[in-house]
């Protein structure tokens, strides 16, 4: 038996960096350290100014992303008492789009004297809505134009992803457009620090910068028809050249290797995103297990031997999270946000006050006073749009419904049935991936809700008719990363020839698992049958009273401001 | 100038008694008394009993009615320092349909020993809600056989009237039915017991006992059509022998006299309910002005010239509230209940620790907050069903519903939400009467609510498009009495010829009215199109999920209990 190798997983989040050290034969996670973000998320002033930012602006500082490797490569090593030598692979995943502006030597501007003081030089992540304006227009065009890539992404090209953020640089600030050699996403912006070399990856490329394995991008009359300066915007500020995940991207250079206490030349892995990596290391290589990670909203992922459109969802990818297999991604933006809303406005002191004598955590106590009831009896029925509706309907416009309350509705009545709805929400994706030949035979949860909340993943089980699994790891980012460095670090360093066999020997699965309960069932297919009733007469265009609400509170909001 | 003359007016609520003391020129309310019912609401067990009574039960002791006479009038006398020999008169209004088994007597068959231990024998007061299989029945039939008075009760007769509270007691409990000389409203019972005399009052005949001034009651086949027992129950258990509101129904006892300090012989005018006599109490005594109680519930009156047909009223009563003219009744099942149970149920901490803080009560702090916000900008719409819908759709199984929710709602977003929901309600109600051609011109609103809540009241002129006056008393009930024996007294004895003279001398309005502010109708217009469409798809039957979400759920329950 030869000696331990072990592999690191770094996780860049929103608001900071998680780096996990797993034993590559085991999957063990020995060790873990996360750093906050110097900066955070960067949304009311610049570092060092004060004036304010635009509305809808979220930044980050790249600096950041390197700190994280400083500070918490050493602690691994040091708190392990794992040598360097034994350390085969460092893998990365980030969030997406997250996306920054660079000059030809891959320096952020935003780092440079000259431009530091313009907000659009900065990284824009994910949830940066400025461009909204930029990626109406396009939906507009490319509509209009019958881009046949549009289906691949549910009909709408959102205003997080990679080219409305760019051209709202080039509409806000063109000079910034100008100065910039290329736009990189963050997830392979690190592996270029990591590598020095650039090496795009096919997940962000595909699911946020409509990439295409066979067709490549869109073509430049496409984005001539945008903004005529736009036409050649692949060439000058993208690259055509795109690698599949699992590939290595490089080693270690000796820079880094001093900057984090590795060695030298170790693998680097393509870059990755946080939810996509987390397939793998919820065990899932293969169709028919749909994995969700569940949070403040849910992302879906699963995948399939062939590409097919299916209603709504956000993007489908050759490539794009497991190599050899089209990777299929919908998502609910309102899941935990939802509960957390509801806990900080809906519920009243007495079940505080309850909760602290108690010492239970308020979602524990309204988790416990919702069990005590049986499916239906609250006689209560929402619409989980509080955010808008990602899957199916890809409409930000849709707002939140409660039918059913009474004098007599109590607030873990709606607890239950906001967790109900969601519930539903989940369902309806499931159900456009099986009625379009994309088989859901089994659900893997993972991400922070379903170790918190046994209620909800058993209205999950029930509600879906599916047996939900849980994933063994609760970071899943960090452990797909290590596992891709795993893949590249390849069996002769220690490491796994595949993602296949990486999943094999390092992700498994928790020991709890919920089974629909079929006397539930029975309730849950009635009051499904409901939500998509509902969900068709507001959502697809039968009752319009959503819209017009929403479109009368801005012209309002809009006049008060004017 | 003659010596000052004064009557009394005596208010039988739900869980006490109260007395005014009012002068006959002027209205002044000189001195007021209340006294709590000793067996208050008796819904848990009989006085003196261990026993359970069956669910829906709410009986009252109607000697805590004749307590409420000899506790608070010789308070009154004592505490004005007023001479028994200027009061002219004592009148009464009270809840309705409150009603009592007697003997041949008048005494309440509960007041016998033999009869004290049936639960059937008690005063079965308004909110008693164990008749509802009666009522079903009693629809069905009514509505099979066509019945020509229906449409005067909006197509439904209620669980909380007299015949489905009769037929319940024949069903239940027969020996109480046989051994019952007579069915009584209890604000007939108490002016018995005042003068001696029985004479059924035309507001209780008329609204809860399917009376008409020209028609009579229905035919005794209907009746026969119920139960073949009931044929006979208007001959056997009531009387044909109606009286208008107005009339003298006799002299004060000498009992009576020695019982309450007055003097005997000074003059007891017909019962009546109390909300019907808070209209002239309120100023209205002519057709156009539409009186709202506005409390728990809101009850709706207004006058006309003619007998129409308005859907969904409550019923159309000739001298039904003011002699001369056909009362309209309508109403709205749940207002200030809506708002306590948002702020039960739905209303966080620092909300409450704020009011607190402040010296707030809750409910002001969020109308505080809720006024700094202009009409649509919440961007909520909500349909008031909480309690089921009264006026116009008669629906007990409707249920509440909420639309326009995002993460960015709060508390105070809701209960603007909430108000004005009950507003575009009350709307409704206007608009089936204007478009019936029942004049509304102008809305004087009474009770509880109005002086405790600004924005409400501005919210419903807002969108009734309609200045809402507010009555000049607090006590609408107990001075409406007051008139009406002013009016009994006649003016040889220092009182007033008509109710029409006792309106003009003792109701006055307040001091503060409100009236539409413009920019805000225009934008109340559009949401009560809103309204109207969502009312119409989930209370006229396009969309039935409010009633299967309620039928499941008491299917559900009935399985766990049974």
């Amino acid at each position: 038996m030869g000696k331990r190798k072990y592999t690191i997983g770094v996780d860049f989040g929103t608001e900071s960096g998680r780096a996990l050290l797993v034993d590559v034969k085991t999957g063990e996670e020995v060790a873990t350290a996360v750093y906050p973000y110097g900066d955070g998320v960067i949304d009311e002033h610049l570092p060092g100014s004060a004036e304010p930012l635009p509305p809808d602006f979220a930044l980050q500082n790249p600096r950041d992303y390197v700190d994280v490797l400083k500070e918490t490569v050493p602690l691994l090593l040091r708190e392990s008492g794992v040598a360097a030598e034994d350390v085969v692979g460092i893998g990365t995943d980030f969030t997406a789009c997250t996306m920054l502006p660079i000059d030809e030597s891959g320096t952020p501007l935003c780092q440079l004297p000259v431009w530091r003081g313009n907000p659009y030089a900065w990284v824009k992540i994910w949830k940066h809505h400025a461009a909204q304006p930029e990626a109406n227009r396009l939906n507009e065009v490319a509509a209009e134009r019958g881009e046949k890539w549009l289906p691949r992404y549910g009909g709408k090209i959102s205003s997080e992803w990679l080219i409305p953020k760019i051209w709202e640089t080039l509409n806000k600030a063109p000079e910034v457009y100008q100065a910039a050699d290329r736009y990189l996403e963050a997830a392979d912006w690190i592996v270029l620090q990591l590598t020095g070399e650039e090496k795009r990856n096919s997940c962000t490329a595909g699911y946020k910068a409509i990439w295409h394995k066979r067709q490549g991008y869109p073509d430049a009359d496409f984005y001539a028809a945008l903004d005529p300066r736009l036409r050649n915007v692949v060439d000058d500020k993208l690259s055509q050249d795109i690698h599949p995940l699992g590939e290595r991207a490089g080693g270690l250079t000796p820079e880094m290797a001093e900057l984090t206490g590795l060695k030298p030349g170790i693998a680097v892995p393509i870059g990755n995103v946080d939810a996509h990596v987390a397939v793998p290391a919820s065990t899932v290589v293969e169709p028919g297990r749909l994995v969700a990670i569940m949070g403040t909203s849910t992302c879906i992922m699963v995948l399939g031997e062939e590409e097919r459109v299916v209603e709504g969802m956000c993007g489908v990818v050759e490539d794009g999270i497991i190599p050899g297999f089209f990777g299929y991604e919908a998502g609910q933006s309102c899941v935990g946000d939802h509960f957390a809303w509801f806990v900080d406005n809906c519920v009243p002191p007495a079940y505080h006050d309850e909760a602290a004598r108690r010492e239970l955590d308020i979602h524990q106590l309204l988790e416990e006073k919702a069990a005590r009831q049986n499916p239906g009896e609250h006689g209560l029925l929402a619409l989980d749009w509080w955010n808008g509706n990602r899957s199916v309907l890809v409409d930000v416009d849709l707002t939140g419904l409660l039918i059913g309350a009474t004098l007599l509705t109590t607030p873990e009545d709606i607890y239950r049935a906001l967790i109900e709805a969601t519930a539903y929400g989940a369902r309806v994706i499931v159900e456009a991936f099986a009625g379009n030949g994309v088989a859901v035979d089994e659900i893997v949860a993972c991400g922070g809700l379903p170790g918190r909340n046994r209620l909800l993943m058993q209205i999950y089980a029930d509600v879906t008719g599916r047996e939900i699994k849980i994933a063994g790891t609760a970071q899943s980012g960090a452990l797909g990363s290590a596992m891709f460095a795993a893949v590249a670090a390849g069996k002769d360093a220690g490491g796994h020839g595949t993602i296949f066999e990486a999943a094999h020997s390092m992700a498994r699965l928790g020991d709890v698992s919920y089974k629909p309960i079929p006397a539930h069932q029975v309730i849950y297919e009635q009051l499904y049958g409901e939500y998509v009733r509902l969900h068709d007469l507001f959502g697809r265009g039968h009752s319009d009273v959503m819209k017009r609400l929403k479109s009368l509170k801005r012209r309002l909001l809009a006049n008060c401001r004017g």
